[in-house]
């Protein structure tokens, strides 16, 4: 009953006109009170629940999951290989249920899943415990089978997500990836107590930055209009911005059925940049890191190519030698907290986008929240 | 001199109206050649050359490649797992460059490219090869400075490829993984020597069936001109039907500028769907594997939200029990040599659909044969 009446509440849009944009603004304080289950503040350490193996003596990890979720287990794979030196095999839960992969017992295994019901999910995870995989699970539903059937259910305090286009969820579970890495990495020996706390100090502010961000929303409406006008839209990054490029095509497909795709930026001359011409928008996720200067070249062939560039990056437009039709000014953060900060810009543009087109933003055609069948 | 007067005669465009045209043609033959390398037809067993690790001790391999290349290897990251039951992990190589992934020394490092001289995949050789893996290569230009730093060069022999789509490279590479996969797979006692015998005969089949599905091409003519109309495309398969999907997608882009996007079918549901109406065709690559079933479940929600289905498939079309726009009828084949078929129409759809756009087939836009920048 009690549990009825809170879900009442908080199914409420509050001054907002859709669910999915209550979602996005919510994000500074469900990152906020899902960073607090993981992290000592007064002490900037990270705890992670013990996964019942020894993280030193790891020589592999897996992690499977769907869509969005994909999406940030991406991210993750990133953050656990560079901070915890620990090899991460990805794949959509779709493909690694029917072809079986070989895993080595002893092994990590990992999936994420806002509903904890995603069917083919929990597939890959009942065969990974069937090959002597500790199962460890990042989910929304507490109470959800994935949760159940994990040694280690890993939630993400999201609250409940209305939107069919996940936001909140999945920047929560960027979230619990982020604390994860840095655990795995410190049991590991990798990073040290200084450089934990500088990580833990780098995502501590992430939900300030993100209402920093959110204040500057006005912007947003001037280049829906643009993004509205086109049927195709090519996203880019690469290192951990690669997979939000993916994320943000996503966005903008389910909700706008704009076509978008996202793509490595590196892979760009392999075909992609055939699309190439002035009716394509590119939008390029560029925090000014290490990766920076090479998507700034392959951000300048297609700006060659008569391609409009929306370029969203802390760095200044003037420093990527090329036009670019709109700059979204990024708040300056760290390189690791950064994916973090950078999935907001790509909801709202993919939001405003669907407003400005007239689709139904919650409930897009043809979609359904939870895929729990195949 | 002598090499100059043979490359002087192979870049004849013979009877063909493009050089696209005349290398999907070679196909039958130059992949007979690659085989050929790889198989002791009388004994039906394959050899590969000694790699200098022991097989049987390997715990994993990556591989890593561009592009096409990079879609020849994620066929054979599924036929190694399956077959040797080692597990790869694979990436495009402008991304495992940059993030430095942690490589257990002692590992098989894979590395594929048609011109051998690919910058970002060099990139990852050289670094694989600081990380203590030994490192091989499927090359099609045996003189290249990837295969000339490799442990073990792989050449394909599709001789020279001028259109700037890869087509016969691309099979060349399927047929060399394919004999790697059988070769590793004995070496670790997956398969026994009557499974050896039975995979290499439906290899030494793969030319004839070719040569038959281009008998054949006829009908192609009348598909491409329902594609030559659509702005957007699908592309779907499942199993090593994804990585067709994808390579599908990427002909369409490159030569017919045709934003057409692979997925995973299983992929559709969480987010795709939504692109779907009656303008835009879905291309399913569909052989009647143990997959069949659960591809066909995804192409009836396409059917059910108005889309148009190009089926290529060796199944009865009445199996699928939803309408096929357009049905291209595949020989019988065994799931093992199925992607050295599903290639050719996947080839010749893109080819027929530039031509009817008239496009420069052989020189799309914006595109170079090889890339040795980044």
């Amino acid at each position: 009953l009690i549990k009825s009446v809170a879900s009442s509440l908080l199914v409420d849009k509050g001054n907002h006109r859709h669910f999915m944009a209550k979602e996005i603004h919510e994000q500074p304080e469900v990152i906020s009170h899902t960073l607090a289950n993981y992290i000592d503040m007064g002490e900037a350490t990270v705890s992670v629940p013990d996964f019942g193996v020894d993280a030193s003596t790891l020589s592999r990890a897996t992690i499977s999951a769907c869509g969005t979720a994909y999406y940030a287990g991406l991210v993750g794979k990133y953050w656990i290989e560079r901070y915890a030196r620990l090899p991460v095999e990805i794949d959509v839960a779709s493909e690694m249920r029917y072809r079986e992969p070989p895993m080595t017992a002893g092994g990590l295994a990992l999936f994420v899943s806002q509903s904890g019901e995603t069917a083919d999910t929990l597939a890959v995870l009942r065969h990974a415990r069937a090959e002597g995989q500790r199962v460890a699970s990042v989910v929304n539903v507490r109470t959800s089978t994935i949760a159940r059937e994990s040694d280690v259910a890993l939630p993400t305090l999201a609250g409940p997500e209305i939107g069919v286009a996940s936001t909140k969820a999945f920047t929560c579970q960027l979230s619990v990836l982020a604390c994860l890495a840095i655990g795995l990495g410190r049991a590991r020996g990798v990073i040290d107590r200084e450089q934990e706390r500088a990580l833990v100090q780098s995502l501590v502010e992430v939900p300030r930055h993100i209402s920093n961000i959110l204040r500057n929303e006005s912007q947003y409406e001037a280049i829906a209009s643009l993004l509205s006008k086109a049927r195709d839209v090519l996203y880019l990054g690469r290192g951990t911005s690669y997979p939000l490029a993916l994320e943000g095509a996503l966005k903008l497909k389910e909700i706008s059925y704009i076509h978008a795709e996202g793509y490595a930026a590196g892979e760009l001359k392999h075909g992609p940049i055939a699309l190439i011409d002035e009716n394509v928008p590119v939008i390029v996720v560029a925090p000014k890191d290490a990766l920076f200067e090479k998507t700034v070249s392959n951000m300048q062939e297609v700006a060659s190519r008569g391609g409009q560039i929306i370029l969203i990056s802390d760095a200044d437009p003037e420093e990527v030698g090329c036009r670019v039709a709109a700059h979204i000014a990024m708040p300056k953060a760290t390189e690791f907290a950064s994916p973090l900060l950078y999935a907001v810009p790509v909801q709202l543009l993919a939001y405003y986008t669907a407003v400005a087109m007239g689709t139904d933003v919650d409930q897009p055609r043809n979609l359904a929240k939870s895929v729990t069948v195949e």
